[in-house]
Parts: C-alpha cells; sequence; structure tokens
C-alpha cells in the first residue's frame, strides 16, 4: 500500500526537467571537480565518501571542496588580470575560507561590521577589503576608517557626511566609490532596464541624485572619491544586463567629468553572477564573463572619450556555491496522489529552511542525487523537504530520484555552499550543521556543528533559578 | 535636496493601507495591552519607555509583554474551558515563556526533538506536551516515548512501525493521534477545499490513506489510537475553512467507527489563528473562535451520530505574537522617486532580515510607530528596510510615518513575538537581538543578545592554527 505510482515522465513535473537517462550520473556543470563515484555506486567529493563523511562528522552536513573553491577563485583573477576581483563574503564567510581567498589574490568584499571583525581576524590584509551596506552605522565606519579599508561604497548623503565626519576627526581621507542605482534589474536571462529605483541602495542617476552625490563626495576634503559602483542583480546568466548598466554608469562618470573636469578612475559592476543548480542552468564561465564585460566597457568608455579605467566585480555565489554540496539523510518516504494517476513522491530528511531557506525564500531551485550507493530502479518525480512543521519547508521541489530510494539513504544537493549556511537559522530548535573542508585525504571542520547547549546557552530561564 | 516630496495619498501604497489621521495613535488591535504614550509622547509598553529599554539592552531588541502573554494565554484556557490548548513552541521557545504557558494551564505543542528537551528543561509536564513532525527520527521518538509525552502525532506509515517497535521494546503503551490532511487549505479570509494534498504531512482523506493509517495504528498493539489531527494554515481570520475540514474530519471518524466498532476519542483541529499585523486584520477573539469552533463541531457530531470529543487546538502566534514588540534604531533616510511626482521614502534601520525573515518570506505586511516621540508632522508613505545587503531585505513594505522621522529615531514594530526571533538568522554575521520580558517596573532579559564571539565559536581557523 506504500508503492509510489511511477512515470517517467510525470505531468506534475515543470517544464525545464528532464527525466535523466542515468539516474547516477553526476553533471560535471554542477557538482565540485572530480566529484566521482567508486566502484561500490558511492558519491565521493575530494575523494571522500559521502557515507564517511556523515559517520564521521553527523548528518545533515555541508561540505566544501577546497581545490575546488580555490580553483574557481584562481578563475576569476586569471580571467579578470587586470580587474579587481572581491570575493563577496556575504555568501559565506568563514576565517578558514577567508584565508584560501587572500592566498588566491582576491580582495574581499563585508557588508557589515562584524564580516569586518571576522576578516581582520583571519588576518586578511585591510587595503583589499571594500565595505558595502545601506545602512553602516558610526561605529562600523570608524571601524573601517581605523582599520583602512581600501574603499567604503557609500551609499547615502547622510552617509557621506558621516565618512567624513569621522575621517575629519581622525586627520585621514579615506577612498570611496559612490553606489549608483542604474534602474537595471537584472535575474537569470531577464533584465529589466527602465527606471527600476523603487529600492533601498545608492544613488539613482534617473532622479540625479548620482551626480549630486559625485559632487558632494568630491567636494568633501576627507573623503577621496574614486569612482562608481552598481550592483545589478543575482543569478545572472548572461551580459546583456551589465552591458545596459555599464553603459549608464559611464554615462554618470562622463557628465561627472563634463562638470568637475574630473575622471574619476574606477568603475566596478558588482557581483551577481550565476551558477548552474540544476542542469538546466547554463552558467558563464570567468573567462566568456571577463571578455565580455572588459569588450563592453572598452567600447562605451571609447565612445565616451573616456581615459581606461581601474575594474572591478564582485563574485561570491560564483566561487563559493558550486564546491560546497550538502548532505542529508533520508528519514521519511510519503507517495502523495496529487491527481489522477499522479504521484509526487515527498522525500523528507534530516534537514530543511533551517539549514537551506533558499527554496522557501526564492522559490529556487536544486537537484539532488543518491549519495550512498547507486540505482538502477525507475526514475520517479520527488520533492525533497525538510523535517520543519512548515508546508513550505522544501529543500529540491523537482528531481527525479530512483524508485527504491528509502530511509537512511543519504542525499547530496550540490551548490549548496553559497546562502545555505550564511542565511541558516535556528527553526524548531535545529542546530545548525557543520562545514567540513575537503581536500583529497583531509577532511578537516571549518565550521562546527552547533548543539543545544549553544542554544540554551542564550536562553534565560528566569523561573527556573 | 534630501527632502521628501510628500503627499497623504501616495499612489504608491497598496489599497488596503490608510492615510492615518493621527500618526501618533496606537491601534488597541495591534499593540500589547496597556501601550501607550507618555507625557513626551514616547511608547510605553507594560510601562517601560521604549529609548530607556534600548539604552539598557542595546538596539534593535525584542521586547515581549508578560501580562499581555499570560492574558492572551488566559483567554484561550478559559473560552477553551473542556479543550485541551496546546501553545505551539515553534511560534517562540524560551524557557521562561514556558513556565508562563504552564502555569496558565495551557499543554504544549512541540516538533522536534530539541523543542522537546527544551521543555524539559524548563520542567514543563510531559504528560502535557504533544510532539509533531513530519520526519521524526528514531532518536527523537524514543526521547519522546522516555519522556512520557501525552501524544505523539504520527505522520506516517515508517513513524507508525517506528513507534511500534520503540514502544515494544520499552514495554509500554504509546497514545497518539493520527495526522490528516484534509484537502482543506485556509489563509486569511480564503480557504481552499478542494483535495489540496500536495504537501508533506499526513495521510489523505481523498486517496484513502487517512483510513488505512487509523487501521495501521490500531492494531499495533503497543500504540494506543487516541483520534486524529489536522492543521489547515496559518494567519486564518474565519472559520469557514475550519468547518468544511471539521467535518471531513468526523466523516473519517464516523467511518472508521462504523469499520472498527470503535469510536475515537479525540479531534484536535491545529492551529492557524491569525492575529492583526496591520490595522486591516481583523482577528477573531477567543471566545468567538471558542463558540464557532464547538458549534461547527457539535452539529457535525449529532449529524453523523457521534458521541462528545475530546477536542483540542494549538495556537502559537495568537498568543507570543501580539506581546511582543521589536525595536529598531533609524539609521537613514533615502526618499527614492518611484514615479511622477511620487516618492516613497526608504526608512533603514539596525536591523532587518536576520531577526525578521517574514516580510521576505512571506511578504507579510507589518506597520510601525515612531517609539521615542510624538510628532505632528505630515504623513509620508514609507518603507521600513534593514541593513542587510540584499534588496530584499524588507521588514515594513508599507506604513505612513512622519515627514520628519530623523536618524537616531527609534521605531517600534508590533506583533514580532512570534516567527521573528524563532527564524532569525545571522545573515552579514548580525548577532540576533536579545528578548526581554516585561512587566510594569520590570524588565528582564529572557534570550541574551548574540555576540561576535558566540559565532567566531562556531569558526575554525585552519589556517590561524
Amino acid at each position: 500500500m506504500n508503492q509510489p505510482l511511477t512515470s517517467p515522465h510525470n505531468p506534475a513535473a515543470p517544464d525545464w526537467l528532464q527525466v535523466p537517462s542515468d539516474l547516477n550520473h553526476l553533471d560535471p556543470a554542477l557538482w565540485p571537480g572530480g566529484t566521482r563515484r567508486d566502484d561500490s555506486g558511492a558519491l565521493l567529493v575530494a575523494g571522500h565518501r559521502c557515507q564517511d563523511l556523515l559517520a564521521q562528522f553527523g548528518s545533515p552536513l555541508y561540505v566544501l571542496d577546497e581545490m575546488d573553491f580555490r580553483a574557481r577563485a584562481q578563475g576569476f583573477r586569471r580571467e579578470f588580470a587586470n580587474w579587481d576581483v572581491y570575493y563577496a563574503g556575504k555568501a559565506f564567510l568563514n576565517r578558514t575560507v577567508l584565508r584560501w581567498v587572500e592566498q588566491e589574490g582576491l580582495s574581499l568584499d563585508v557588508c557589515s561590521g562584524n564580516e569586518l571583525l571576522v576578516a581582520l581576524a583571519a588576518d586578511f590584509p585591510p587595503a583589499r577589503i571594500e565595505f558595502h551596506g545601506n545602512n553602516k552605522s558610526e561605529e562600523e565606519l570608524g571601524l573601517a576608517i581605523d582599520a583602512g579599508v581600501g574603499r567604503i561604497i557609500a551609499d547615502s548623503f547622510v552617509e557621506l557626511e558621516r565618512i567624513e565626519a569621522l575621517a575629519s576627526a581622525r586627520d585621514v581621507v579615506v577612498p570611496i566609490l559612490v553606489r549608483i542605482t542604474t534602474g537595471v534589474e537584472a535575474h537569470t536571462h531577464q533584465y529589466i532596464a527602465t527606471a527600476h529605483e523603487d529600492q533601498k541602495f545608492g544613488f539613482s542617476i534617473h532622479s540625479g541624485r548620482a551626480l549630486e552625490a559625485l559632487q558632494a563626495a568630491s567636494e568633501h576634503p576627507h573623503i577621496k572619491l574614486m569612482g562608481i559602483h552598481s550592483h545589478i542583480g543575482s543569478q545572472i546568466f548572461d551580459t546583456a544586463g551589465f552591458a545596459v548598466a555599464a553603459r549608464k554608469m559611464l554615462g554618470v562618470l562622463a557628465e561627472f567629468r563634463d562638470l568637475s573636469g574630473v575622471q574619476l578612475p574606477e568603475l566596478n559592476l558588482g557581483g551577481g553572477f550565476g551558477i548552474a543548480y540544476t542542469s538546466a542552468d547554463q552558467a558563464l564561465a570567468p573567462g566568456e564573463l571577463a571578455s565580455q564585460l572588459t569588450a563592453i566597457v572598452s567600447q562605451a568608455c571609447a565612445e565616451l572619450g573616456l581615459a581606461e579605467l581601474r575594474l572591478a566585480i564582485e563574485p561570491g555565489r560564483a566561487i563559493c556555491g558550486p564546491p560546497g554540496v550538502a548532505l542529508y539523510t533520508v528519514g521519511t518516504i510519503k507517495p502523495v496522489v496529487v491527481g489522477p494517476e499522479l504521484t509526487r513522491t515527498y522525500v523528507a530528511v534530516d534537514g530543511g529552511m533551517s539549514d537551506n531557506i533558499r527554496t522557501a525564500l526564492y522559490r529556487a531551485d536544486y537537484t539532488a542525487s543518491l549519495a550512498n550507493r547507486c540505482s538502477s530502479a525507475e526514475p520517479i518525480l520527488a520533492r525533497v523537504v525538510g523535517k520543519h512543521c512548515e508546508s513550505g519547508d522544501q529543500l529540491v521541489r523537482d528531481v527525479y530520484l530512483p524508485a527504491d530510494i528509502v530511509p537512511g539513504d543519504i542525499l547530496a544537493v550540490p551548490g549548496s555552499g553559497a546562502y545555505a549556511r550564511s542565511l541558516a537559522s535556528n527553526y524548531n530548535h535545529a542546530t545548525r550543521p557543520a562545514v567540513v573542508a575537503l581536500r583529497e585525504g583531509e577532511a578537516q571542520l571549518i565550521m562546527r556543528r552547533e548543539t543545544l547547549d549553544d542554544l540554551l546557552n542564550l536562553d534565560i530561564d528566569l523561573n527556573g533559578r
């Protein structure tokens, strides 16, 4: 009575989801380089069997392939040779990982005082740090100035005044960029170029605030205005939106040059470079991105008569997302009739929205593979859900899994290195999973698993005293 | 140049949002009982000035009015006099609060082993605890059985087998309810009654699984089948959905009685009782809820010839939501032109999606009031946003605030007691705010503020060793 009805082409599946010809196949676009199956069919990440990792470190678990992370950082560093490449720490920030970032020659983008403090604790060179945020406190700005961060990205008029006051009091000059709202909003293959300015960040071009901000910044004696910054979105798979945004930004630089006689030397195009979460996603390689973005900027500079600029980008997810894999243990399996002759199999694992809220928050798509073994069973349409008391607690909305999946099996979810641990909660008093860095022959904790004692350490029992 | 364009009727506002005639007015439907302004115009919660609380405990801060919490618990206890009233701990779980819940005579709904352990740590009587979850591990089930929880709500066939095996090994009999999927999905004033069964919880009536589960449960010698449970949604403002769901559930009880000769004695209608987050919401009082739900069940029981049942509900948000207020300090204010002659003022505070993700996750609406003073300035359409590096980082999407709002002002957001701290994250390495319990003349920490050291305590710096 508990047998799922199976069908190779389940109409409850979304259009983009193909029935895989081999459920054991690992799409190299989705997994850390070198991920493979051993002779028993077990999934190996950096040479480690997933079931061994769970036995050693507990389930659920995030693993991060160090060499894959470094290779992606190197790819950006190499292809964007003359650019500043800032790793966007908000995607995943940890002291060990920051040392990898530093060793690979990247710079760092932080967006809170605490992110900055973690970077300083990992000996990250302050001159290679830029500091973002729409609402930096005076305390955070003072911290950044005292640390000597390379750039502060100013986001509001009141912030310009705060920086000037703090810098003046310290008798220093603070290098900044001004954050510009271009009106371009990009996501995957689509972008909107009309004045999309209904958001909290930056100074808009359309309203004239951008030029006003450059003028204000350039008049502050303790601010050194270096250039402008914009960020157009996330999970972007082509450069069309960047092309429009870059032209608009360069237009602002040209206009400011014509007004002031000064060409600002720097242009930061932000981040948002998409990664493949499923085989339906086609991510651009850093080389393609670099050549396209360079051509876009060069052409626009030539048209506007602008001298060569120092360029910068801020990849986060594109570096730390693909090296990360989340491992879960299956607990219950429930075929649910969702239509005539139509079944969706709910596969519940021992994690959920507490360790990856992206599916619930952005309706993000992921995929999953059986990690402890191969299977030649037929594919069934599955939804991987968590164990939280909420119907929106889903991890992988649509995936074909083998029909012989059973409790105790291990599922691996690729692309889990970015915005999973960094957005994790303790919902239902779930303790956040450990993060293990993997090299061939070496598996080391870089974030330890939380314990209930960690949670109770914040919880005060007044009546129990 | 930084002056907002103001307009009493801003077309960028949603239809439900009225321009308030007095921005200083506190709608008693939204705030803890007794919340008022003192002669200086400062907001008082349980007699405490918000600015004094922030000065003492730091900003941002959650405050929880103990007497208001207790009064709401008492309201449910009194109006649902013959019912079991389970406080849904997932909304906000803390040892001190659990003692209030226990003292007010309520029972407790937990949905993870850790929530159960917290309850036991607060000396909550296990017999008054029910244990929910779609994927309870054997370890969690063993813990619940050993603790002697009053009810386990069984959610799958494999779980029934697990309970039987664990109970058999311990030579005990475990009282359970079976969770039923009625096909009703309710939210605010709407509900869908057609077989909405595409979700992870329970056994569906439509597919026949519900009856099968009751039969299976009744055949297990170490399980005592007490009745059935269903949960139809959240933020529900009328009882129409409950009426449909209750009839379906009672139909299952009647069918099972006809098949087995046994009428099960218990019916648990779950939770989901809505609270007013804005003045546009009309929440039902416990008394109205009780009389309507009692009438619905009585009538259906009479029609089906069912004997009187032991009834239960699970309010969480309705008890802990309204007593909670989140306090934030304004950092930056940015008027943004969003259309011809149309401005939305972005008011950025020192918290955000890390301390309340409901706005981003569910597109939830909230309101906010200036808390440190009154204002007679004209109303401007505002959006209260956080300080995180993400454009979706919004707290209050649409609210009229006084045009003279300045950095340093304090904003109070009512309805913040439920699902704010419990879903909070450390995004951008934000440290989660403290929770302070308030009585007249007494303000005491019940959750201490996290520190960066707490975060670094989980973060392992391999290379720094």
